[in-house]
């Protein structure tokens, strides 16, 4: 009974503390009509869909990504928005070719198989391949003590793996993301041939993941050629190398970086009714790896983002603020969209309130992380009553969303949906990241969560 | 900042509420063995591997699920419980036979074949079928307006859907499956030859989905078969009865309920180190639907309460009470096993304490319902900051679980796991129920999540 009225008693507390508990059942009824809407008359599991399995895989660059930008145009034109229209942005342009291949040859000249994926941004291999002895290490850290004598003319396999205790495996990814983003620069310091990085996955499996990586400033000429290897493989190829570590590994990759290509950022706006010239905004990712179809990554984000205007027209409610949904295009490989609307942003003088980005699955939504001042959090936090009935808990200060993160000096709040990360990283960049690994309400409790978040701000406004 | 001081003022009201402010450090440091160990050193996985992949649907009374009894048994012996056992009880006995067969006929006799599954405890067709016209019904309320007149000699489908805007997909279950259990008998009242009920799934596929039904106390003559037809198989048949309220359905299904035969369910125990006469249990049934492997509906609920002494004997954690892990027979069409393990806790004068059933599925956790008095629920509540590193939110008066319900006159506390439920009704009684479908982090945050109930319980008693 104790915590009943103290919780009751906080309710009221923080309720009244910013002055909206008279809002609070208006509030409950609109949030009602989001999710009920959401769930029972939703768009964007269908849109997801189209992206998943009509145009696919949305490299920067590529035909794919150049038909989304066309298609969530059309769509977006479907809404009947108060304005549609494609932001110009130069992004690069890397394509993978033929498959990689690649095989560990045992001293008796035995040859296994075993898949990988270039990581995105390496150069090729030679054309005929790089076959040279593996040097086992489990992070960046390690190359020095072995010094050039040791990696001279050597494969580099980067094999420390995410770390399993850790209960947001975004925190893991963390943790582990160095190898694949830098490996291949500090490798090539050492005189190393090339680099196998574990893949960056929880999960026990077949697939290799790829991702962005940097050669820093490593001259061109210096350039060698990194790739991923599946978390089985990883494990395969470490016990074999206990067993024989002179065995050599083999791997040909086709990659190339071509020019800068143009591409466009996604926009569509319904105008504010009292602050037009102050814009909210909710986002995700056009873009997506090549090996599957970006479904959670981030397909997901994108199409709940899109839903949250359409629920806005649909349940009637006529925003304050501008709220601008934004489609950024080059995410994985630059993040060029994002640094062109911000700078347009700026050029133009436009106020941003807010803005909230989807970039982490379309999972079960668990709550938000916040980008923002004591203030504007304090504010978020009271609002988590009105989101206890559909199960969004999850309010707490973090990160806002790569796309969303150039905005940050001239915002007053940045906010990241987090939905369940368990199995985010199961589909990460990899070939398995489709569309029936999202799950219809999922994505549409996503987009519903998103829409309250958004229609709190609008209506409260940020401090 | 006003909410976080006083987030934290109600952290420490509510900690030294209860006197234990002390141990917070110390069930910090414990829970956090609990997690780390079932995350890195887990055995819930494998053991639901073999449950699914080696030994499949273990329905009461299959030589699965005979073999499911030994295979835990033996598990158990392997973990040094202080003692494990098999408590006898008598289980239904029904089958599937061959294959369920169906198609929808046309006027002009074109033949659409359509997949059904029997539902359990059916009755078979007549050898060859039963072939007639179709009503559709929302639910079991119509069938008296409709009376014996229009429902004589015809097919009775039931087709109210899930509905899908209840954030727990439980109480859309809820809401729906009076069809099927009740259907069948409430349809012979007006002379149906037979019924089809829509399957309890939010998301549309071809997968039918069996269950428990139930005669009551319709005469053994009377009896009419019952099958349940995919969510895409049952918006067909409703869209074609639109265009032809004549349409024929004919289905044949060769079900056949045996005599009871004798089963077990599986017991295990840590005998407590003060309390030793005072029980604490924890536990998930044995037996699951025939279609798949049922690796969520309740294998993963098994192995996570195996997992919870083993953890126990893992971290060096010594109970004051004697923790049982109870596996139970035949939650899926009878209950036996609950009853049983009830009854002889009665006539044996066993004193119980607290009990926690795993029966929602593995998915990610979220928290727990407590069937309990208010003074153990806000015992509970009072832990909530504990289990707030490992998002676990959900503590909420509720259901425990159907096979630690026949406890309830005689023990504290019932509580039931609630994992993530959106993606439950996807396998729920479902070929799919399979074991690619449980996330292996997922499974162990549950166990862990369980585990640390069961420790705080056993450390602080209950009232």
């Amino acid at each position: 009974m104790k915590t009943f009225s103290i919780s009751t008693l906080l309710f009221f507390l923080l309720f009244s503390s910013v002055g909206i508990s008279q809002n609070a059942v208006q509030d409950s009824i609109m949030m009602k009509k989001l999710y009920t809407t959401a769930l029972t008359d939703g768009k964007a599991y269908d849109w997801l869909d189209y992206l998943s399995n009509e145009i696919g895989g949305r490299l920067s660059g590529s035909f794919e990504a150049e038909n989304a930008v066309k298609y969530t145009e059309a769509e977006l034109n479907e809404l009947g928005l108060d304005k549609v229209w494609l932001q110009p942005v130069m992004v690069p342009k890397w394509t993978r070719g033929f498959k990689e291949y690649a095989y560990i040859e045992s001293l008796t000249g035995e040859k296994t198989v075993t898949d990988i994926c270039a990581l995105g941004g390496s150069v090729a291999t030679p054309s005929l391949g790089i076959k040279a002895e593996v040097v086992e290490v489990k992070g960046l850290d390690e190359l020095a003590a072995l010094g050039k004598e040791k990696l001279a003319g050597k494969i580099v396999f980067y094999n420390r793996p995410m770390q399993a205790d850790l209960i947001q495996t975004f925190e893991a990814y963390g943790g582990c993301v160095d190898q694949r983003y830098s490996g291949a620069a500090e490798a090539a310091k050492y005189g190393a041939l090339g680099v196998i990085v574990r893949s960056m996955n929880l999960r026990m499996d077949d697939f290799p993941h790829t991702g962005a990586m940097s050669y820093g400033d490593t001259p061109v000429s210096e350039r060698i050629p990194a790739a991923a290897i599946s978390t089985n493989g990883a494990d395969y190829l470490s016990s074999l190398l206990k067993l024989q570590p002179n065995l050599l590994f083999y791997f040909k990759q086709n990659c190339k970086t071509f020019d800068d290509v143009q591409s466009y950022n996604v926009i569509g706006e319904i105008t504010g009714s009292t602050n037009p010239n102050e814009y909210m905004v909710v986002g995700g990712h056009l873009d997506s790896w090549d090996l599957a179809d970006g479904a959670h990554d981030d397909g997901a984000g994108c199409v709940q983002s899109m839903e949250v205007l359409r629920l806005f027209k649909k349940v009637g409610y006529k925003p304050n603020h501008t709220i601008r949904v934004v489609l950024f295009m080059n995410e994985e490989n630059g993040l060029r969209g994002g640094n062109k609307y911000a700078e347009e942003a700026k050029r133009k003088g436009e106020t941003h309130r807010f803005a909230l980005e989807s970039d982490a699955g379309g999972f079960t939504p668990r709550g938000f992380s916040f980008d923002s001042n004591e203030i504007n959090f304090s504010k978020a936090k009271t609002w988590e009553p009105l989101f206890k009935p559909y199960l969004i808990h999850y309010f707490e200060k973090g990160h806002g969303g790569a796309d969303i993160g150039p905005l940050k000096d001239n915002i007053d709040v940045l906010a990241g949906l987090r939905p369940d990360s368990q199995r985010y990283f199961d589909y990460h960049h990899a070939a398995n990241d489709t569309f029936d690994a999202v799950n219809k309400r999922e994505l549409e409790l996503g987009a519903a969560t998103m829409a309250s978040l958004v229609y709190l701000f609008d209506k409260y406004g940020t401090n």
